[in-house]
């Protein structure tokens, strides 16, 4: 019998939860015959749902959780007070080793603050890195480290630069990526204490391709493939890159109404404006995955619809099938041995 | 006589010196007749240039320097071997009273350690914060700091606050301006450790409209007028700020030029977009201030053209008219007292 590859998705979480994550869920089972997804959560309201789709009836199993944790609710006390909640529940399906991956669009810190507790973290990895995809104008680009561990030493941020090379390569299929370190300047003796103590250690890897310091500016324009700084900065960057883009849209389109001329101008170039800012969203993107645990956790943004629940199991099944569990686990040992 | 406000220029500085920096002072001079130019560089270049325009002969001061500190040298090398630069020789004059403001479009870096090691600290002042206007969806919003000097303490953060806010109250004319920390969550509980440390700090501050923390993403949408954050963080904003409004831009255009439709539809949106694009480019507002000096220090953007040289001259006028330096001295003697 073919190996499934087995993949819990949070039901509950995130806006569109239930429907849209129950859609994805069909609509991932319906591609590949050897994906098996578990929907974690409140199992009568799925069932409920389920019924609108056909599907391979082994390739989906619902699994009961009562609770839901709320994005608003302390990550920290939510993971340990609802036992019973969605995220608990999946997570510990990886933890035991009855599914792959895990898949959430919920509460980001309860996903991050779970996956550790819970998962665990490879032997070796001193923190794991949340890494979202965010759109560049040659395509996209990984922002590693954009999760709740801020604080972050020079050893840390060299294991998101090597994670983050073998996510990007093996499982987003950019061969060879370029590494770079968020730096507020070119030159090598630029930056705060914390990068000038990572710059050399990164620049001694030799599986990586560092290619040296990053401005923010050069960001957006695609000049490296994997970017690496600490979850503070790197939250920063995702969000202002968010921000930046709807407050500049806006005003394309408050400039658009300023007179008969541009109103009809405005008409035409409607479509494919739209389309180009698709392709510009930061939130497109969604399915961070946090490298590094015993199992692999995917955050996917809060306002995912069916598609990008979709791609998020799909990415777990890349995930599983390049081993990347592997490669990060080879790759930490070999250095630390 | 009437009291003139004297502005030192640097005309060697920036893409376009001297041209566009002498046309810029030439501008200035002729609005009001109690401003005074020094304009700093090669005396015969600049003697050149000047010979295009008429303005009030008294006004304007040609000061030799006879070196150029470029924009790839390493500033504190530059400023300590380069005694007869342009840079040198402008901070001096600010430094020995001859003249009020210095204003120069060359080297961020060398300007920077220039304006410290010549010019000097207010007494009290633990560092001087580079403070750049960034445009936002109300208006402009005074980024604090975007300065050389990383791995900032709280209590440079919160003097930040208060430098920031006094010049956006009494330069900008914001009133009761609004000071947001930025961070990586609202709570209070949220961010690393400096955020941590200053956010206790910044809210017993009676003396600024401290409104809490401010998520990046928000900072576009305008919900502070001073938005305060160490020197590392703070160039990510201003930098990403511009990357992300590039990029954006340019995919823009070029989804405009996928179809005949969208083609007529650029033509006639054209005008206005550039309008509206111009409004929120970074770029746009050149004339960072570096608070708490002896004496006022503008640092113009490096691509500024005569416009821009005119406004930050202008700047300079605002500054020693609403008496910044003696707010700023009170401000922090007083917490210090």
């Amino acid at each position: 019998m073919q190996e499934m590859i087995r993949v819990a998705v949070d039901a509950m979480g995130g806006d569109n939860a239930p429907d849209e994550i129950v859609k994805g869920a069909v609509e991932a089972v319906g591609l590949r015959r050897d994906i098996k997804v578990f929907l974690v959560g409140k199992e009568e309201r799925i069932r409920e749902k389920l019924k609108a789709y056909s599907y391979g009836e082994e390739q989906i199993e619902v699994v009961e959780a009562s609770e839901v944790i709320e994005t608003a609710e302390p990550p920290v006390a939510a993971i340990r007070k609802k036992k019973d909640s969605s995220i608990v529940v999946g997570l510990k399906l990886v933890k035991e080793g009855k599914a792959d991956a895990f898949v959430s669009a919920g509460s980001s810190g309860a996903v991050l603050v779970g996956g550790q507790l819970l998962v665990g973290r490879i032997k070796g990895v001193e923190r794991p890195p949340l890494a979202p995809l965010i759109p560049t104008a040659k395509g996209v680009a990984l922002l590693i480290d954009c999760g709740a561990n801020v604080d972050a030493r020079a050893s840390h941020l060299v294991q998101f630069a090597k994670m983050g090379s073998i996510y990007m390569e093996h499982v987003v299929g950019v061969s060879n990526p370029k590494v770079a370190l968020v730096n507020i300047g070119a030159e090598e003796e630029k930056g705060n204490a914390l990068v000038k103590e990572t710059f050399p250690l990164l620049k001694e890897c030799r599986d990586i391709n560092f290619i040296g310091s990053i401005e923010a500016r050069e960001i957006p324009h695609g000049q490296a493939d994997v970017i690496v700084c600490e979850a503070f900065v790197g939250n920063v960057i995702l969000k202002l890159y968010e921000g930046v883009g709807a407050v500049l849209v806006s005003k394309i389109k408050d400039g658009m109404k300023t007179s008969l001329r541009s109103k009809i101008g405005g008409l035409l170039v409607k479509p494919a404006l739209k389309e180009t800012l698709k392709s510009f969203d930061a939130t497109e993107y969604g399915g961070a995955p946090l490298l590094g645990l015993k199992g692999l956790v995917v955050k996917t943004h809060g306002s995912s619809k069916a598609q990008e629940v979709k791609n998020s199991i799909l990415q777990c099944v890349t995930f599983k099938e390049q081993q990347i569990h592997d490669k990060i686990k080879e790759n930490i040992i070999r250095e630390e041995g």
